[in-house]
This record gives structure tokens, sequence and C-alpha cells, in this order.
């Protein structure tokens, strides 16, 4: 869409209808709200100031860029957000030039910037083209955003950053940035700075009074930015971020200025609709919802295994006071908020910053205590040497407990949580095993909670597949399996986690006789049970939630070939080599052909 | 060793004991120089005042830690440094009580701080306990360790944090953190207020004079630490660090504060051996040589694949001005310095901050350019998400050139390459590969400068094994192996990368006929080929310097199942499930049996 030649108020007619678009839009399909609303202007103005076929849009986390999206012909396909085959909720090159880069995780985007930079100047594109970043407060806490400023303000590259600070990021914000950045006024420097030079008003009289006063005034302006002025960013704000005339005059004015600057705009989260405005962590991510009640339109009935999760570990900390815990600003999601809530000595949001959290946690194990760190599969990834170089190294007994593992649904591509057995199983000292449902859940964190190693466990976003009519689960025992159903013939399916479930579904569609085995520990292996299997059973089916590269049957094929067991044929149903793409998760497995009547059908006919 | 009752000469006079017995062992075993000598004073001051029995002593990276380990009832012991069964050259909480936490890679003691001091407050200790954190001023490039002093500023745990600030970490200072320390004069801040200060006085005479006067002194203390106080970390320095009297003044006061403290002690890198003073990286880390000259004992006269790297590069760099490159801090390790010399706006040293450096290099790969990321392969480690999220997902053609790949020697546990291909394989666009000699990495060089999607090559440190004899290497072909050797007979040797050297000196040792494949590639495999294998060899061996669990057998194995070949077994021959320790390269692969005569008489008995 053109707004070149647009009025401030047909601009803010704009804004409004964008608005109106999105709330329509997510209120059905569900999705990110609040961010997105507040950076509505902020957006506008972007694309009023610069030019997103040349000038790399860069948006942290990009859940926040719907407007962008809106903006750049995808205002009628919008209605498909998050849909399988439709629009995607963060950036995507593959979806739009405009977006031009993918971002689901955060904190990415300065080193983007960066890298942009460097080839604009090789391609000495600088009077054409600016790299165009935005970031909000809450990404700001991630270390990798150092990195790349430490970086920027070395080599000044001509690079625009508006920080889209709403004192909000998903959660409560954390941590000094974050409290640096809420207001000009309280800064301890500025606090020490207005101090001193009142005591030299008192005893200087008039002409000094006028001197102090006016560094006073020159001190505002700078203070919220002196972090980034030390790092020679240039620093302009904190300005109003709903308002577009001045947003626009800023705008122009930094992208004159050809070194980096940091814009730094407030914005109110919700911005437009009032029943979320304020309400920062209701209203970050949601499902389908009412737009004049704001009450959600349904809620799953079946216990989600972070519910799940957070009940095992209240009940586990009443008896053990050495129990700890953190998140990565995932109170919430992790479920976690309640222990913080109950423990708040013992339970830290530590902020995004999973690389810290996995390292702190670390040294409360050195210290006898028994650490649960909380966290997406998709995001340990951003803690990978953390867990080796800090964890495992030493045998510390961190717990590593991964919600959202599997097939994740709307959000897609970037939060899947499907490598986490290939790249922690090659780990020494890391034991991982995997719960199939409410009872065997809390059976394996009370095996968690008493082991003296790193371990992981893992479980799926939402609810387990229901296993009810199978036995029920016995104690976490290392490195025990549990054999749930045996029966004569050759085919033994062997479930690793959710796996178990799709496993029973499976069996149940077939009219041949299936033995069904719970794996419990993929590392280490049972295998005085697999050697067992392998003389009554000799084919062999996999199901786990996992990528197959390196995953559960990698794992049992080791074994097989370390037992020189020849005559055993194993099929593996976990993920293949593909990024797997947004969208309802049923519809998203069905594509894969990995629901149940797929996968009965596959074994048919093998 | 007892330092209550020592004067400060007595301690002077223990500083030199302590510089003689680190270049006497150094200079024989070889290991990190500079730091550790220009770390004295500061070691001895902090067990002067504090207690390492009671308070976390935490060495970031630790290679400075010499001292530290001669104070603690390890001065003769020291001789066996970096040796095979010997003292390590990083702390080892294993090997003395003394040394709290495991650290061979940067920038991870603040955050371990943190976690200590977390320990500390919920076991109400605070009175008898603190945490002390010695860091680098390199070590403060990497983004952790913001994330850790956000929520120490935060939470206000006592802490005690000596920056050791040599201006000079392993290679050339880089970015804006670095160039704040260098000066507390230079400051754009100071600069400024100095510059409006004296319009003032300009205009109101002497009592502004003064006033103004006392302002710059007092924004003159702080101003190197004015980041640091915007944090709400409390900030002393710059001070002398080989001055004793006063670093004991300081530690002792700070220990009294029970608040964060960050002391800024600058020292002199390779301080009291007058050869190594200045002369950063030559060193950092040395092979043995001679004290009085400060020659190398020896070299070896065989070319390194790092070397080879940096030639391939050059010459490749000729012809296609896309080709860019970044290293994290390892100009000279990675080989790229030479690259950084003869193209400076191609290639970067982004200082120790691996995630930037991939996303950085992402985004040139998305603006057409080649990027050569350059990296040990234990450093990936640290960016592991970066090259999923940033890199992978969108299928960008960045080439991730993972020197240090396999066993590094004395460095030991911390550094060994041994994981790459078990984290990279299960990422989805990812192609792996590997040459096994000089012409090989030509090959593979000119292989990765025209491949369009994201690679990785893996080489080792120091010189690929010789494998003259065979026949030359061809061209690589995605996703084509070579075939070296075929013989009658059921042994199939199957190498990847330095492995085909292991391979062809183990083949050497045998009387019975073995064939000998390169591999290549292992993402993807060479399926036709090894089809063809499968039906005229049932026995395979894989060699490569490479975890098992996850490994290049274990894509084998998933290949066989895939292809429901039954009669071949297979064994492999990469490194087991547990952490690898410091020595002499071939003492600790004969410790692991993996020598080749010890590979060799292991074959006879299969």
């Amino acid at each position: 869409m053109n707004l070149q030649n647009k009025s401030i108020v047909e601009l803010e007619v704009l804004c409004d209808e964008i608005r109106e678009r999105i709330l329509a839009v997510v209120s059905k399909n569900g999705g990110h709200l609040s961010s997105t609303l507040g950076a509505t202007e902020l957006i506008v103005a972007m694309h009023r100031v610069f030019d997103s076929k040349k000038d790399p849009f860069i948006f942290d986390v990009s859940h926040q860029s719907y407007a962008h999206k809106l903006l750049t012909g995808r205002w009628d396909e919008f209605d498909t957000l998050r849909q399988f085959g439709g629009i995607c909720g963060y950036t995507k090159p593959s979806e739009s030039e405009d977006d031009y880069f993918v971002a689901g995780h955060s904190s990415t985007s300065i080193s983007l910037g960066v890298g942009a930079a460097k080839a604009i100047a090789l391609k000495g594109e600088q009077d054409e083209r600016i790299p165009v970043v935005m970031i909000g407060d809450g990404s700001m806490t991630a270390g990798m955003v150092y990195e790349a400023l430490n970086e920027l303000g070395d080599r000044k590259y001509p690079m625009i950053i508006i920080l889209n600070d709403n004192e909000m990021s998903i959660a409560k914000p954390i941590g000094a940035v974050s409290r640096m950045l809420s207001s000009a006024m309280a800064s301890p420097f500025y606090q020490r700075f207005k101090k001193t030079t009142e005591n030299f008003v008192d005893n200087f009289g008039e002409s000094a009074r006028y001197i102090a006063k006016r560094m006073e005034e020159s001190l505002k302006l700078v203070t919220p930015g002196i972090m980034f002025e030390e790092m020679d960013i240039d620093y302009i704000g904190p300005v109003d971020g709903h308002n577009l005339t001045q947003l626009i005059e800023i705008f122009e004015t930094a992208k004159k200025m050809k070194k980096p600057v940091i814009i730094h705009a407030q914005t109110i989260k919700g911005k437009g609709y009032e029943i979320a405005e304020g309400k920062e962590e209701k209203w970050h991510g949601v499902g389908p919802f009412d737009i004049s009640s704001g009450s959600s339109a349904k809620k799953s009935s079946l216990k989600s295994a972070t519910q799940i999760y957070t009940e095992s570990l209240l009940y586990l900390c009443k008896n053990n006071d050495k129990i700890v815990g953190a998140t990565a600003a995932m109170p919430s999601g992790t479920g976690l908020s309640a222990l913080m809530e109950k423990y708040p000595n013992r339970f830290w949001d530590v902020a995004i910053a999973e690389q810290h959290a996995v390292t702190s946690m670390a040294a409360l194990a050195r210290e006898g205590f028994k650490p649960f760190c909380t966290i997406y599969s998709t995001f340990l990834q951003r803690a990978y040497d953390q867990v080796i170089h800090d964890t495992c190294l030493m045998d510390l007994p961190v717990v590593f407990a991964l919600d959202r593992a599997g097939i994740v649904g709307e959000d897609g591509e970037t939060h899947q949580g499907v490598f986490d057995v290939s790249f922690l199983r090659a780990i020494p000292n890391m034991t991982l095993f995997a719960p199939r449902d409410e009872k065997s859940f809390h059976q394996a964190m009370a095996f968690a909670a008493q082991y003296e190693h790193p371990c992981s466990l893992r479980y799926p976003r939402g609810a387990f597949i229901d296993t009810e009519a199978l036995p029920e689960s016995a104690p976490f025992v290392l490195p025990k399996s549990q054999l749930l159903r045996e029966a004569d013939g050759d085919i033994l399916f062997i479930g690793y986690g959710n796996g178990v479930g799709r496993a029973y579904e499976t069996a149940k569609l077939l009219d041949i006789p299936v033995t069904i085995l719970d794996l419990r520990f993929v590392k280490p292996l049972d295998e005085a049970m697999l050697r067992e299997m392998a003389k009554r059973h000799k084919k062999w089916f996999v199901f786990s939630d996992t990528s197959k590269m390196g995953g559960v049957g990698s794992a049992l094929l080791e074994f097989l070939a370390k037992e020189k067991i020849k005559d055993v044929e194993l099929e593996s149903f976990e993920y293949e080599d593909v990024f797997i793409t947004h969208g309802d998760t049923k519809v998203v497995e069905e594509s894969l052909g990995i629901l149940p009547e797929q996968l009965a059908s596959k074994i048919y006919f093998i």
C-alpha cells in the first residue's frame, strides 16, 4: 500500500482499519494480539518513511508484524492467519518479498540488521537502502542483542533501531535493562546527578541554579539512552509511539543521520482494544475470543501437560526445599507462575535469557539444589552449549523440563519442538525420558526430583493423547521401559512420550496382534527388555514426536547394531527431514501422514 | 596456601615465584601464558581477602587460573599441566575442591556467580560466603554476560566481579564495550559533558567554573562504569591490577559492601616475562618454547588443516567477490587473519559472539553473499539455534567451516569437537561433508563456494592423517562418495573426514582384504554407492572423529533400516558416550582404544 500521499488524518484512519482487521481475524483464528495492536502506528510510520521493497524491514520475534502484513498485499488473505497453508504468524520471505527474514525466536534482529548493513555497504547501496529494525523491550534482555550492538557501535553502520517499549514484554519486565528503559527520571545516575546539583545550588545561588537546571534538562533527555550512547549508538527518545506526526518526523530525521540510531518509542500494548490494554500476559498470545466481551470462545476440557507439570512440581516442592527452578520469560506458558507465586525465593523468571537460565541453574545444582529448568523444547536450542559445557560436563543434577515438545500447531516452523532428542542424546551424562499421560508424568517428575545427574523430560503442547484403556503407568525406574500389551506375532510398537498414545491409537485400528512397549527412557535404553523383545518380535515400529535423524529410532538402531541383532526390521514414524509448517496440529499431522489411520494403513502394506 | 599472615613484600615475592613456576612449566608443556601472568597479583589478592574453600572462586574461561592452582595445593603437580592424567589447563572441581566450576568456554562466569549467589541466599550464608568472579575484558563481548548482569542488577545479590582488563582479549579488542573500558576520558558522554561545562564556564565566571570542575571530576571517576551503574551494579575503578596493596584494600572494601560490585582492574598481559609483554595474540596460548629467547621449541613440519583452509579461501576469494566471512575472536586460530588482512571489508572478527557471528552471516547470505562462518566445532555449540532458526529455516547458503573437529589434545574436554555431526545432522536443509587431505580440502571448499544451501565441513586440529598412498581425491559432487580401494571379501571401511586416514592406517595393519570408501557426505548420503557396497560387503566399519550417538554410523544405520538391508553388520569406531579428557592426542586416542593398531586387533577378533 502506498502511504506517501496520505495525510496524517488518513493515516490515522488507516491505523483504525488495521486494528479492526487484526481484531476480527485474531478473535477468530487466535494469534498474537496486544503487541501487534500496540505497534500499529510504528509500522504505518515505517511504511511511510521507508520502503520494505528495498529497505530491510526486520521485526524482532515478528509476532508484532501483522500490520506490516496487512500493508503489503495480504489484507484479504489475512483471514487465513496461522491456518494450515495460510498466512504465517511471523514474517516469512517465502510468503512475501516484503518479509525480509524469518523470526519466531526473539532477539535476532540487530544481528540481522548488522549483517544487512554490511551487505549494503559492500554493494555500495548506502544511499538507497537502510536496515530498519523493530525490537520490543522484552527482547532486549537476550545476550545476542548486546553482541550485535557491540559490533554496531564499533563499526557505525547506518541503521534505524526502533525500540518498541511497552514496558511489558510477554511477562512482567525483568532486569536492569527494562528498568533503565522504563523511566528516565528514576535512573540512579540521574538521581545522583540531581542530588549533586542541588547541593551546589544551595551553596552558590542563582547563576549556579541556572547552570544546574540546564544541565539537568539536557541530562533528562539523554539519560535512558546513556547505555546506548556509551556504545556509541545515537539515541532519540523517549517518543510517543502512537503519535504519527512525531514518529514520521523522527524517522525522517534518523534516516538522514546515516549512522546507527536507536529510537525509543513508548507504546501501549493492546492499544485500541480497551479490554486488552494494560493486560499484558493474558492478551499476548490468544485463542479465538468474543470481541465485545473478551471472553475465550472455548476452552479445552482436557488437562494440558503443562498443568500436570505445575501440579506435580508444586507437590514435590512441599516435601523438598532443595527444589528450585527457572523460566526464561515464559512463566505462564511453562506453568511456572504458580511456583513463583508460592515459592518466590526458589523460582525465577530470568527474562528472555535461556543461556543464563541454564548456567545459573547449573550453579545452584553445584550448591546442592535441585533445579528444574523449565523451557520450551525449541528454546533450549538457544542454550545448547550451556547444557553441554556448564551442566553435563560436571554431571550436575539439573532437570530440563521441555514443554511444547513435538508439533506445536499454529506457531509453526520456528516453534516446533522436534530436535531435542537428536541434540541432547549425544551429550555424555545426560538421561532422557518422557511421560505418556498424567500418572506417568507425576511418576517421571518423582524420578527427576531424586535423580542425581542431568536429565531431560519432554511433554507435548496441550493434552496427552488418551491412553486410559492401557495398563496404568508404573513408577519410573532407570532405565526401565513398561510393556503395556503383549501379543503373539512379529509386530512391536515402541512409543516414546506422547508417541505411546499414537502407537495405541494406531494399534486399535489394526486387526492384527500388536505388542506395545512404552520405552520411557531413550537414554539409556532398557537393553534387557529390548533384547527380549528382539527375540519375540521381528517388526518394530517407533512412535515419537521427534526428528527421525538421530532420534528415538536411531537410538534403537544403534542398540540393534551393537547387539548384532540382524533379524529385526525397524521402521520409525518420527518426523522426516523437513521443517514442519504451521496450522492446526491434526491438519499438520495429516499432511505428514502420521495420523493413526494413516499409519495403520501404512503398516498393512508393509 | 595461607596468605593471611604474609606482608606485602612477601606477597610480592610470592608473585615472582608464581610467575617463575608458570614460565618454567608452560615453556615445557605449552599452555596459556600471557593472561595467566597478567592475573597473578589479582589472584594472590583474591586469596588474601577471600577463601576459595568457601567463597565460590569463578574464573571466566579459566585459562588465567594457573596462579590459583599453584596456591591451592598443586604446586608440585603443576609439572603435569595439560598432560594426560595431569593437571587440567582449566579449573576442574574433580581435580580440587578449590575449583568451583568447569570453564573452558568464555563468558559463563557471571551467570554462575548469580546462581551461586541465589544458593547462598537460600542457605542463609550471606554473612560467610560471597561469589568472587574474575572475567577478562575479552569475555565481556558475549551476550550471556549481559543476560546475567541484567538479572544481577535487578536482584542485587552480593557478588564481587573482578574485571581483568588487559585491553586485549585473545585477539585485538573489538567493539563498543572494549572501547568503553579502554579509556574513561575518551567516552563520548564525558566529552559531551565536558564541552557543555566549558561553555557554561565561559559565560558564568569563577563560581560556575568551580562547580563545573567538581562535577567533571566526579564524572571522571564514574564514567567508564556508567553502563554498569545504569544496570545498578556498583563500579570501582579503574585500578592498577599489579598493585597488591591497592588491590587488597579494594577487595576488602568491596567485600563489606554486600551488593554486586564490579572492580575494574587494568593489567598487562604477559606481565613479568618481558618477551611476552604486549605481544597479545602470539603469547596467549603457546607450545613449548625457550624461555631466554622466546623461540618455539619445535614446529610441526606438516601443514595444518587450518593452513589449507586459509590458502583455499584466499584462492576462492580472488575470483568471487561475493565471498565474505566471520570469526568469533579467533582470527589466528581459524586462519582467518590472512583473509581479514587481504580483504578487510569482507572478513570480520565479531569478538566472542558466536550467536551474532552466525546470524549476521545469515543476513549477508540473504543479500546474495556467500559467507564462510569459521568457527571451532566446540564453539558452534554456542550458536546452535542461530544455525537452525536463522540459517537453515530459510535455506541460506552459509558455509560453516568447523575447525578443531575431533580430539583437540591438551585443551581437553571443554574443547573437544566431537558433537557437531550429531547436532547438525538433524537440521533440515543442512548438508554435511568433510575433506580427508589437502587436495580434497581444496575440492570441498570449491564445492562449498558454489553450493546454494547451508552446509558444514569439518577438519581436524593440526594435520590430516597422511593418506598419500591412496588414490587422489576427486572433486566433491553432491552426494558422491569416493571408492578408494576395492577388495574382495566382506570388509568395508567407511571413513569420514580425517577418519579416512585412520581407516587407511588400520587397513595397512591387516592382512585381510579391505575395501575403503571415503564417505565425504554424511548428509545426504551417497545411497547408490552404499546400496552397491551392501551387496558386495557385509561387514562395515565406520571411522570418524565424531560422537557415536547420532553420528556417522548412526546415519548409515538409518539408511540400512530404510532400505531394509538386514545382512550388513555395522560397527562404528566413533567416540563412545563419555567426555574425553586432555592430553597429547595420540595418548588420549590410545586410552580410548582407537589407535590403528588397537582397531586392527579388534577387527581380527570380530
